[in-house]
């Protein structure tokens, strides 16, 4: 008789409310025997957070911790070698699970295919395991919902920009999108603001951190403290209504 | 004693597979005394499909049909006059309901900010009556999802157009986006794909019909039909990875 082979789940577990996740992911998860998750080791994960509920005593619970990122690493080793190597190892551990027949719900914040890091595992583990991904809400439309701001129209065009992005790209994607929703921002949110500044866009841009969780925060704009912006935080510039 | 006034909850229901609407959405359709959706009059309802099952006999159900389209106006008179004239007078019949105090949950397919038409409604009567929006997965993500492919990563730039735009327009947004996505098909698709052959993107582009709906349909992009594409089709240019 051959070994029955683990199934992988990639669940979207949305934005952080827990009643933004879908019955698909609740199910998954309910039927699931391993819960993974991405994890920082000094911070509780959002994303086991909002599924909390629906944790059994018997499942097995898999933290996968990221390397620790305070340490200069000596060349030629990179942060970016780290990480995939960490990615590597983590992966090989839901392998294992896999191999043993196990299924596992890996977690992913909004949805795992806009900007998830679930890619790093679907890469690597989607050819050799039945892989099934459920979309999740993602935190631009979360953030869209709580600013109360229609975000894009009929045939606007919607541009998601990093705020990694040099000032000048910024100046030159920000001047051709009807909408725009800029992610990544924390140490560039300065950069970011002073952009919209010159363009004349800061009237209509708009700040929230941590939509929908229970520490979100909605600021004008011009009094976000560039020093503490986190992580999960976006600016919406939504698209013109045209007033019909 | 004053008169309760209603609320109302523009509840995103996502793409199509009633297992992908939220537990949030779910709560309200039940706690609401009316469910409105926007309809044809010659097809069933997609939203009102997903979330059937939570419909008891008790409620009010208040479809708002477009108006028929077929019929040339004479001038000076517009489909989008007559769009405007159905919007105003169908917010009025929910503020109806809002006064009587009787709740009222709008179904949006996908999510209500993300390209969808309850910005029609939000604009009309969130000023004047407690609104509450409810983001869901929206048809971008849920269509990355079952074509198995991981949309953008870290710090790529997504575009997200309207077929409607001339092939000049696709062509210069097409070549500084990292990842795309492209709706508002239907008869717009023969110039995509156009487009898409001659900036040698065809191979990396991918197309789906009523993503997550019992009527998916995932076709390589050449071997599509031009003259049958639906309104509920989606070609995405995911973002490439970078190996890691």
């Amino acid at each position: 008789m051959m070994a029955r082979i683990g199934k992988l789940f990639g669940v979207g577990v949305g934005p952080g409310d827990p009643e933004l996740v879908t019955m698909k992911t609740v199910r998954l998860i309910r039927e699931a025997h391993v819960v993974a998750y991405l994890a920082a080791r000094q911070r509780p994960s959002n994303a086991r957070r909002a599924i909390e509920s629906y944790l059994r005593p018997d499942h097995i619970e898999l933290p996968m911790f990221y390397p620790v990122t305070t340490e200069k690493l000596p060349p030629p080793f990179s942060y970016e070698d780290a990480l995939t190597k960490f990615y590597d190892e983590s992966a090989a551990t839901l392998a294992e699970h896999l191999d043993a027949g196990r299924d596992v719900a890996m977690l992913c914040e909004g949805d795992p295919f806009f900007y998830g890091s679930f890619m790093y595992y679907y890469h690597r583990l989607a050819e050799r395991y039945e892989t099934i991904v459920v979309p999740g809400v993602c935190a631009m439309v979360a953030s869209a919902a709580v600013l109360g701001a229609p975000l894009v129209h009929q045939t606007q065009t919607l541009s998601v920009l990093s705020g990694v992005l040099s000032a000048d790209e910024l100046t030159q994607r920000l001047k051709v999108a009807d909408a725009v929703a800029i992610m990544k921002l924390g140490s560039n949110f300065k950069k970011v603001r002073d952009v919209l500044d010159a363009l004349g866009l800061s009237d209509r841009a708009l700040y929230v951190e941590r939509a929908t969780m229970e520490a979100q925060k909605i600021l004008p704009i011009a009094e976000v403290d560039d020093a503490t912006v986190p992580y999960f935080s976006m600016i919406l510039v939504p698209g013109l209504w045209n007033g019909r």
